[in-house]
């Protein structure tokens, strides 16, 4: 029996592997859509979130299936709940960045980002791409430092945000509000990504520890 | 044993209206801040989000417990799995009008809505208030046809929404890019309040007929 649950286990954790490599790789690409106005590239983005809403079911039927078949208690079913919150944060990022892409689409063929913008972005994506990378690689090794940099991270995007916004709101800003209103909300998509990033952090290594991560 | 499940179903029923209750009047609290600048009544959305989330953890305790007690299978499981979404549903929904809340806290003593944007966001919080008033009602009393015309109102929402941009992006914007993107940030808050609705009200259908709703 406990075999058997720590075989479901591993597969679970194996679906949010694909998954994390799954929601890194969107908004990877539905940056270089934002950044380069690539119209095919923004598409690739909406047409793979499918794909990701497919895992996060995939995930729910196995932990459904696992919880009906061993019948866990105390711990175990706990980490299967545990299992359900990391794949809906996973889901999450993957709709975010499906976001990213659709404001890329928008505007095409002008670009949603205005050249003085593109730095923030960039260093906001490179912020966003080191968390789903940490997230991927605790996913599948345990490593509790690791997990801890994501709140070191995510207080640097809360940086970036603020510098974005003080582009924004310089009385200089020359773009009208329409591409105010767009960086506005495309800073929240990255910093709301990254948000989602530690709580998966959080509940890693939860699953992995079964130790609780203190409330911030 | 049924009747057990029967019970601790009926209670994890009544957690998750108290959270709908809850969020509902986040929300309108939140909303009577925005529209007349009153800080206390921000202040007291953002206390009282800790209630939510303590209902939300509340939700999930006894959805274990009733796991590991129950052990449920086929449809009863998925009842309780459907419970915990609904319960993460709403928490965001509380999270929503906590943002709505700090908005108007964090432009005090100025409004953060200028006088021609109130009407829309006055009917935007009347959409909102409308579709937690059926999530509550439909979570104490089954009704496939309510919980239907919440898509209806998130149609209404969206609407309102694209009303709020036209306003936000029209060439005589008399208040400058911070205003505009405030507009355009509240719009969205009450807007993914909105979707969270008519996911949870898919959801409660689901609990209550066991028919899952066929995905839009």
């Amino acid at each position: 029996m406990r075999e058997e649950f720590q075989a479901d286990l591993s597969e679970v954790g194996r679906l949010l592997i694909t998954m994390a490599e799954a929601v890194r790789a969107a908004m990877r690409t539905a940056t270089g859509a934002l950044l380069t106005a690539d119209i095919e590239a923004a598409r690739a983005v909406m047409d793979r979130d499918a794909g990701v809403d497919a895992l996060y079911a995939q995930v729910e039927g196995k932990v459904a299936d696992t919880i009906a078949r061993q019948a866990p208690v105390a711990s175990d079913l706990r980490m299967m709940i545990t299992a359900l919150h990391i794949s809906a944060d996973l889901e999450r990022m993957g709709d975010l960045a499906e976001h990213v892409a659709k404001t890329a689409l928008r505007r095409h063929p002008s670009p949603a980002v205005p050249a003085e913008l593109r730095p923030v972005f960039q260093q906001m994506a490179e912020t966003a791409d080191r968390m789903a990378d940490k997230i991927t690689t605790i996913l599948a090794r345990p490593d509790a430092e690791l997990a801890a940099q994501l709140e070191k991270d995510d207080d640097a995007m809360d940086d970036l945000e603020r510098d974005l916004f003080k582009v924004l709101l310089d009385d200089d800003w020359p773009y009208g509000a329409e591409t105010a209103i767009d960086g506005a909300l495309l800073g929240r998509f990255y910093e709301r990504y990254a948000d989602h990033a530690v709580n998966a952090g959080d509940q890693i290594v939860y699953l992995i520890t079964g130790e609780p991560v203190v409330d911030r």
